[in-house]
């Protein structure tokens, strides 16, 4: 665990100032940061690894292998952060915890826990320790990806009205395709278990004893569309067993975001060592929050969180369908707005997945010369390079495509290399890609009748100006970026701010609270138009290998798992 | 240099026995092997390492930048081979240098040496040292593919009939295409030029002081067909300064195979430590001696000579139009039979070039630590993955694609990655995709006439096991291996026996002298049929890619190179 001691910005009497804790539960930590309520200052933080981090290859419990496209956590992992980082990023802070007036959550979703009545995650009961499926799935969990497509079948066929506004695809990632899938590969487990939960309202529980389901979630990825559920009938469909998975295991009522879902429980104030009976607001995704912590809660700012995946959120006046979409819900950001979400499921994870697997040992060792990161070593090799200089085009799919196109199946490729091709020349074409990803979704938005009009960049990777100027000049856009480096946390306490009551709503909490630099890049007129050039080759080859031209990503991925089968 | 002594295996009298030199000049090395003449046993041999290795990115006399596509030697360096690793060989062989009767060489194809009428090469003037097109031009020199695009097109329009004999497409890498590059890039040199000579008969040149051109590789490379070159007329269409290329530049006196070309001078005798005034083989091609040192010289035998890059060479007595083949003349490997000639331009290259570039240092430390190369723990790795476990397809064309598309402005492709994909399986995938290449041109030549009936491998790669077993699998047909480490040179030796007299023609010195294991591998039924299914993908994309519908791979070349200009 790591913590950080930030310099105070604002100098009131630390008599009259008040705080809240936000926690960001991501892919392969937890972060807990002190901010002041007045005006959004970050005074501590604290960051614990998961234990368990994501096992996506063997079940640590039994050492079992786990089959391709699985991503799995476990849940005490979520509850070691309140007990560690939360009282060390008080101490970091120096700040007196009986200050403390509210704290607020997010978490990485569609992250699902299967629990009994009382909230026990059904891992945790000893009898299924060994059953993958009773462990949290966690987002990147890809392999109810058949079960997506026989809800997307179904639906196209039936017509379903909930369909469109998810671009007409529902996600292998979100509630459901995970609910069949779980159902249909494990029904003693389905039956056990009680409530299919999102993580981002486990955690809660956890905190106030109380299970509240919060609106964001339920509508991105529990389909929840005015008021409904899919239907009875619609669900009885895809599997006999399945018909009543909305009314049972789903269902529960509804906290709005930035509300109050309940109070610091006595057991929960001894883990964090904050006061007993304060505010906890409802759970809320590590995305979502990030754009009131980016003052971006208008129409038509775009918040990019880029970091091992990139979540696009945006606030719209107007209810449109736009293609690919992952969702949008009245009142998924903040209350008055449509707001709108689409994503890119691999981005940072490709970069590392890139330096882990297909970088020499002599790029570490000058990079360690260097005193950088391989990342950063890598950029400074080819960031003077020419556009186009490297001959190459990448799909950014390795870990799927959330938007446009909905298919966890599709995977990444690299074409155009020779026996010149440097490391370096690959790493930034992979780059590249995820940059020709994210215009893709502009351009998908702008023709929809939600334009984009400003793109706002918050998480890990802002820090790479390189690839923050690459992104300007192939989105043809100036990119402003949060002024944090824990935005979601930053965002979490402006909802534990609102929920305390220290502000009427999260947009007024947003303007005190959050932090944006505005225009940081703006695009170099010759680069966008060579980038033009190599964005029109990737639309290419995103339309042949995405859109059914030439489905060999699937029938790989088919012979992959007939192959893991037959082994 | 690294030399070895080699247990004869027939016990003659030493006295009675005589000997021959092959030497063969491969893309990194040349090496020198001592045979003896009676049984083809080979009782020493020596390797000398090119001192100046490729130039493909910089001119080492000035340390300029080569353009992308440049691969370039010095003439030295081939002459270095004869003064020490023939002496070299001779000793480790322990054999009396006196009872040499024949030397004979084998060449990498097209491999250029632009020289002044004694054949001292444009790069030994001083004021040509500093010029890129006064040095050898490496068979892997692709950067002629406009002007090679420029005769196919017009040899297309004008239905030439020689065209059909190298399956309709004259390539980048041959004689004609490198030569007007060197006229449009640099007319003082192609002016001072007095003869633009194949390697292979350069260094016969150097050892007989006699300027014999050799019949393989005028049939091949240079367009000599029944007798006639391209016309006046042709050559003048693409550039008028080219007219007379043919006429002034290539035409030389004919040699052919397995004829003498002349006599070892007394200079070459003391750099060689050889008898002064014996047997010199007129020149030839590595690929195709290596067919008689295989005993691969009856129809229908394919000898696939795997390195850096595979050559594929085929009798057959019939006179057909290969699409994409490399070439087919009469008596091109042995007098009396069509010699056909294909193959593929990155092999081993594209293995070296992943391994060198794209593999992480706890493979090579786990190498070390196994006692293997990193090749060999790589295919130890992922050997027993049942087929199609990797979910990868790739296509070889990271050196081009010589058959059958024969266009070196193609390059490579990885489809398939994931967050989980290992570089064991990039590597295998990799391996997977030369075989599928192999398939594409035997099923080629089966579907042209001159069907494939038998499928022997000659050259580094198939000491690999389990490249020849996936061989096997993918092509459905038997493996059979020449029983020789060095073929080439072998097949060099038995042109030298035949030109010394000591037999009538290569096909009886090859039946004595040649080796062969038939059938050492044999496809598993299991494996062949799931890769079927990954030929069909990888056809599939080759088609896509390489025949038109998407010229993506033509486009990144051409911005890569406008990238280079404008850098």
């Amino acid at each position: 665990m790591s913590t950080t001691a930030e310099q105070s910005r604002a100098d009131a009497p630390a008599g009259t100032e008040s705080y809240v804790i936000g926690i960001d539960y991501g892919t392969l930590s937890g972060r807990a940061v002190v901010v002041r309520v007045s005006d959004g200052a970050e005074l501590g933080s604290a960051v614990l690894d998961y234990p368990h981090a994501v096992m996506d290859t063997t079940l640590q419990a039994t050492g079992a292998k786990l089959p391709p496209e699985w991503a799995l956590q476990v849940p005490q992992d979520y509850v070691a952060v309140l007990k560690s980082a939360v009282p060390a990023a008080l101490a970091s802070a120096g700040i007196d915890p009986a200050r403390v007036i509210g704290i607020g959550t997010d978490f990485t979703a569609c992250t699902m826990v299967p629990v009994i009545t009382d909230g026990t995650p059904l891992n945790e009961l000893p009898e299924y320790a060994d059953r993958p499926h009773a462990y949290v799935k966690l987002w990147k969990h890809h392999s109810a990806q058949p079960q997506a497509d026989r809800i997307n079948d179904l639906a196209t066929s039936r017509d379903e009205s909930w369909l469109p506004r998810y671009g007409g695809l529902i996600s292998s990632e979100w509630e459901f395709a995970k609910g069949l899938q779980l159902l249909e590969e494990d029904p003693e487990l389905y039956e056990r278990m009680d409530h299919w939960v999102e993580a981002a309202d486990w955690i809660v529980w956890q905190l106030t004893g109380r299970y509240v389901r919060n609106a964001c979630t339920a509508g991105y990825k529990g389909i929840l569309q005015d008021g409904e559920y899919p239907s009875e009938e619609f669900l009885g469909a895809l599997n006999p067993a399945f018909s009543r998975f909305a009314l049972d295991k789903v269902t529960h009522e509804i906290g709005q975001l930035g509300a109050s879902a309940g109070t610091l429980t006595a057991e929960a104030a001894a883990w964090t060592g904050l006061p007993e009976g304060i505010h906890v607001s409802v759970g809320n995704v590590d995305a979502h929050v990030t754009a009131p912590a980016a003052r971006a809660v208008n129409p038509g700012q775009m918040v990019a969180i880029m970091g091992t995946s990139t979540c696009h959120v945006m606030n719209s006046d107007r209810l449109a369908e736009v293609p690919g979409m992952c969702g949008v819900v009245d009142g998924g950001i903040v209350s008055g707005l449509y707001g709108y979400e689409a994503g890119q499921s691999g981005v940072g994870d490709i970069f590392a997945w890139y330096v882990n697997n297909q970088v020499p040992e002599r790029y570490f060792a000058a990079a360690e010369a260097a005193g950088l990161s391989v990342h950063q070593y890598l950029t400074e090799l080819i960031k003077d390079q020419p556009v186009g200089g490297h001959g190459l085009i990448a799909l950014d799919w390795h870990s799927g495509n959330r938007s446009v196109l909905v298919d966890h199946e599709l995977s990444g490729l690299v074409l155009g290399t020779t026996l010149t091709t440097r490391p370096e020349e690959v790493y930034r074409a992979l780059l590249e890609a995820t940059a020709f990803g994210a215009r893709t979704i502009v351009e998908t938005f702008n023709a929809s009748g939600v334009p984009v009009t400003e793109f706002i960049v918050a998480g890990g990777l802002l820090k790479n100006a390189f690839l923050m100027q690459t992104y300007s000049d192939i989105l043809r856009m100036p990119i402003s970026t949060i002024d944090s480096e824990q935005g979601p946390a930053l965002g979490s306490a402006i909802h534990a701010a609102v929920a305390a009551g220290a502000y009427p709503d999260v947009r007024a909490a947003g303007e005190a609270m959050g932090k944006l630099n505005q225009n940081v890049y703006t695009p170099d007129a010759e680069s966008a138009t060579a980038y033009d050039q190599l964005f029109a080759e990737y639309s290419l080859l995103h339309d042949y290998f995405g859109r059914g031209a030439n489905d060999v990503m699937h029938r790989l991925k088919g012979l992959k798992r007939d192959a893991g089968a037959a082994a």
